[in-house]
C-alpha cells in the first residue's frame, strides 16, 4: 500500500482532485479536522484527505480510485452518529462525505414517494414533504444536522418508531456505490417486489460497510391532522408498557410516541435553564405519550381516557396531564428531550443503547440497576427511552463531587455489568445507534457468534478487499472475536 | 455424487432412517408423490425421498446427511407456491417437509409475540391470535394449507398487504438451519435490534435458497373491532389510486384492502355457481375497499363517504354500496375471491405477478393490454389485484372455443411481452409469488445484472455448495443469465 504523504502531492489526491475538481478534496488539516473525530470527540481519526463527491459518478469514481491507490473508504454525512462508524481511524482512510449530495430527485405527493440523495439532511426532508401536504415521519434530536444517507447507514430510529418502524420501514428502495465502483440501483419506488433477495434491507443499518448510500426512494405518508401529547405520573414501572398497548389499541394504532423517562433522568433534564418544570413532581416514573392522526373525525382525547381510566382504577396511574395547545405540548416533549443535555451538566456519562422484548422491560430494569449499584452505589442512572419498542437508554452518571476521569475509566466494567443483564434477558447492546467502533468489542463478546460469521462471510462476498469502513460494524465484530486473544483484532 | 438407486436401501434413506425413524422418511412412489409436483401439476419433479424432520434437530441432522451424501436438499411446508420453488427436480434432491413442526412454541399477548414452527398452517396461527384476543394479519387464499415455513421463504403478500405489509414485516425474528447444518436463531422477540447486518430479511423471500426456516418470532396486533366492506364502481381506472390514498387519509390508516378488478375479471367470478351477482353491473372497473380498525370509536362509515364524496362530484365514482352486515361483506369479498376458480372455467390461463409504482398503475394497464391484444386479439385479460401497492394480477384466458394448448404454448411469447412493458415502467415481473422455477428466466432477462450478481456472491457465501434448493429463485437466475448461450445454465 502506498504511504500517503502528510502533504497534498500524493498521488491519490492529485488523481481525486483531477476527477472531482480540486476545492473538494481537502487535505489541509484545518479544513479535514471536522471530519476527523465525530461530534463528542471520541473517536478522533488519522485522516489525511477528505473527498466531497458531487454526484453519483464521482462516488463511484473516488471509491475506483481509491481502491487503485490502496486506500481504504469512510462514508459520511451529516457526522452525527454516537459510536463513531463515520469516522477514519488511519491515515490511509479517506473520508468519503456525501454532504454535497443534496438533491430531491423526485417528489411524488400523490404516489408518497420522494427520491432524495443521501446528503439531504432529514430536516430537509420534513420540510419537503411538508410543502407538498405530506409527511416524512422519521424524526431524531439531530434532525438538522444529520443527513439521510448517514440515517438509512445506521437504521435510524428515533421518536415515531412506535408508529412508523425505524429508517427501514420507511424506505423503498436504494442507490449504493458499491466496493468495486459499480452502482446498485434501485430507486423504482416499487411496494412490492420478491423477484430476489432483499438487498436493500442489507444495506440499510450496514455502517458503510457494504457499500455507499447515495440516493434512496422514500415513503411519504398523509400529514397527521390531529394530535395530542399527555404526560403520567406512574407509581411504578410495571404497568407502562400495559398503558401504552392499550393507548395503541384505544386509539386504532395512533400512538406515535411513547416515551419513558425514570424520575432522575427527567430531574436531570430539569439542570438546563429553558426546561419547563415537571408538572407532575413526586412519581418515580413518567410515560410521555403522543397520539396523532390523519383521520380528522378521530376523537384522540376519548381514546387516551378509554385507555387511562382502567389503569387509574387499578392504581396503576397516579395522575396524567394533556397538553390544551401545540406550545404547550412541546413544553411536554422538553421534559423528554433535555435529559441528553441535562445529563452532560452532571458530568462524566456512560451510556447502553439496549432493547429487549417489550415485556421484560419491567423486570430488566431492577435487575440491571442491581447491577450497576453493586459496582458503585453512588452511580446515578438516568433512564429513559421507547418503551413500547423494549428499548432503552441505559444512562448513568457519575457519582455527584467525584472525578469524572476515574468514572469515564470504568466505562467498560460498566458496559459488561448492563450488557450481561441484556444478554440474559435476550436483548441487544446496540438497539438503534448501530455499531461502529464503540459497540464493536461488546458485539463481538455478547452476540451470537454463527450470525457474526454469516455477516463476515456477507461482507466478505460484497467487499473482499476490505476498501468500505474497515474495522468498524459486526462482520469486524466477528473478526475480533474469532482473533486468537493477544494477536490484535484485524482491521 | 453417489447414484441413489431407485429402491429404498440407499445409503441417504438408510442414514436418515436411522436418525429420524422409519415412518418419516419415504421413498415409495405412491407415499412421495404428493410432494413431488406443486398444487397446479406445472412442475413435476423427480425426487425419490422425502425427509419429514420432527424438530430444528431434525432439520440439521437432515441437512448434515444430505450434504454427507452429495444430495441437495429442496425445502416444501404448505406445497401451495405458484412458481414451482418448494418442488423437487431431479433425483438426487431430497424434499425435506416441514409438515411435522406444526408447535406453536409460545404466544404472549400482552407483549404481541408469537413463536411458531415452520409447519404450522397460517390459519392455526390466525386462529391462535384469536384465541388470545389478538390478530395476525398475514391473510392469503390458501391459508387453510399454506404453512408459516413457505410464507416467509416467499416474503407472501396477501389480502392485507396495503395496512399491514407483506410478510417481512409481519416477522420479529427467525430460526434457521444453514447450509452446513448450523442453527442460526433470533426468536427474542425485539422490536428494534442494530447490532450487524439484517440477515432476518435475508433470509426472509430467499425461497429455501440461503437456510431453511424452521421457526418465526411474528407479531400479533390488537383485533380490529369495527369493519366495513364496500363495492365502488369506476367510469374509468385513472381515479382508483387516489380514491385508496384519499380513503388511508380519511380514516386515519384504517384501509387493510383495496382491490381492484376489471369487469371481466368480475365476470370470470361469476362462472362459479356459488358467487353472487354483481350489484353494481356495467362499468368497466370496481374496486373493493375494507376499512378495519381496533378503534372502537372510529366511524369508518363517515371516512368512507368523506373519501367518496369528491370522487362521485367529480364523475369519478359511478355507484358504491357498503355491506350492512357480516354477511354481506363477505358476499361481496366472494366477487373478488371467485376470480381465480373462475377463470379456471375459461379455459388456459397464462398469468403475470407484476408491480409497478402505484401512480403507473392507470399508464400501464393500457399499454400492456394493447402488447397483448397485438399479439391476439381474442385474448380475454384477467385482471386484478391489489392496487394501492401497485401489484396486478395481470392475467390471460385463452380465446374462446380455441384449442388450449396452443393458447399455453405461447405462455412465453405472451410473458416476455407483458414483462417489456413492465420493465418499461420500471417494475417487478415477480412482485409477491416469488421466483421459483416459473420465473427464473425472465427474472434473468428482466431484472438488474448487478443485484443478480450480488445475489449469486450471497448464495455463494452462505451455501457454497450449492446444496440448497438449486437452480430457483434469483441467484439461479443469475448463472442463467451469465451463462453463454447454449452452455445451459448451472444448476
Amino acid at each position: 500500500m502506498p504511504a500517503m504523504s502528510k502533504t497534498s502531492a500524493h498521488p491519490l489526491a492529485e488523481a481525486l482532485r483531477a476527477r472531482l475538481g480540486a476545492a473538494d478534496v481537502l487535505t489541509e488539516p484545518a479544513r479535514i479536522a471536522p471530519y476527523m473525530t465525530e461530534q463528542r470527540g471520541q473517536f478522533p481519526g488519522q485522516g489525511r484527505l477528505v473527498a466531497r463527491p458531487a454526484d453519483t459518478d464521482e462516488v463511484a469514481a473516488t471509491v475506483t480510485l481509491c481502491r487503485q491507490h490502496g486506500a481504504t473508504v469512510v462514508a459520511q454525512s451529516g457526522n452525527t452518529g454516537t459510536v463513531g462508524g463515520g469516522s477514519p481511524r488511519h491515515g490511509d482512510e479517506v473520508v468519503l462525505s456525501l454532504e454535497r449530495m443534496q438533491r430531491i430527485r423526485s417528489l411524488d405527493a400523490d404516489d408518497g414517494l420522494l427520491i432524495a440523495e443521501a446528503g439531504c439532511t432529514l430536516a430537509d426532508l420534513q420540510e419537503a414533504a411538508a410543502a407538498a401536504q405530506r409527511f416524512f415521519p422519521l424524526s431524531l434530536a439531530s434532525e438538522a444536522q444529520c443527513r439521510i444517507g448517514g440515517n438509512l447507514a445506521t437504521n435510524a430510529g428515533g421518536l415515531n418508531v412506535l408508529r412508523y418502524g425505524n429508517a427501514r420501514n420507511l424506505t423503498l428502495g436504494l442507490e449504493v456505490v458499491l466496493a468495486d465502483g459499480r452502482v446498485w440501483s434501485d430507486l423504482r419506488g416499487l411496494r412490492k417486489d420478491n423477484s430476489g433477495y432483499d438487498l436493500r434491507d442489507l444495506f440499510i443499518g450496514s455502517e458503510g460497510t457494504l457499500g455507499i448510500i447515495t440516493a434512496a426512494a422514500l415513503r411519504l405518508l398523509p400529514p397527521p391532522r390531529s394530535r395530542r401529547v399527555a404526560l403520567l405520573a406512574l407509581p411504578r414501572l410495571e404497568p407502562a408498557l400495559a398503558l401504552v398497548r392499550t393507548a395503541q389499541a384505544e386509539s386504532g394504532d395512533a400512538v406515535v410516541g411513547a416515551e419513558l423517562m425514570s424520575a432522575e433522568a427527567l430531574g436531570m433534564g430539569q439542570r438546563l435553564d429553558d426546561t419547563p418544570e415537571n408538572p407532575l413532581p413526586g412519581s418515580p416514573w413518567y410515560l410521555l405519550l403522543e397520539l396523532a392522526t390523519a383521520d380528522p373525525r378521530a376523537d384522540l382525547d376519548e381514546a387516551l381516557a378509554a385507555a387511562l381510566e382502567p389503569a387509574e382504577a387499578a392504581g396503576d396511574l397516579a395522575d396524567a396531564l394533556l397538553a390544551p395547545t401545540e406550545a404547550a405540548a412541546e413544553r411536554l416533549w422538553r421534559l423528554r428531550t433535555a435529559i441528553p443535555d441535562g445529563q452532560k451538566r452532571a458530568g462524566a456519562s456512560i451510556k447502553h443503547d439496549i432493547s429487549v422484548r417489550p415485556g421484560y422491560i419491567a423486570a430488566f430494569v431492577p435487575e440491571a440497576l442491581a447491577a450497576v449499584t453493586e459496582l458503585d452505589p453512588a452511580v446515578r442512572p438516568c433512564i429513559f427511552g421507547h418503551v413500547g419498542d423494549g428499548n432503552l437508554h441505559f444512562n448513568l452518571s457519575q457519582p455527584e463531587h467525584a472525578p469524572p476521569e476515574a468514572f469515564q475509566a470504568r466505562a467498560g466494567t460498566f458496559h459488561r455489568a448492563v450488557h450481561d443483564v441484556v444478554r440474559r434477558f435476550g436483548g441487544s447492546v446496540a438497539a438503534e445507534h448501530g455499531v461502529g467502533q464503540l459497540k464493536r468489542d461488546e458485539v463481538a463478546r455478547c452476540a451470537d457468534p454463527v450470525g457474526l460469521e454469516l455477516m463476515h462471510r456477507i461482507k466478505h462476498a460484497l467487499d473482499p478487499e476490505n476498501l468500505l469502513n474497515p474495522g468498524k460494524g459486526a462482520a469486524a465484530a466477528h473478526a475480533a472475536s474469532a482473533a486468537p486473544p493477544g494477536s490484535g483484532a484485524p482491521s
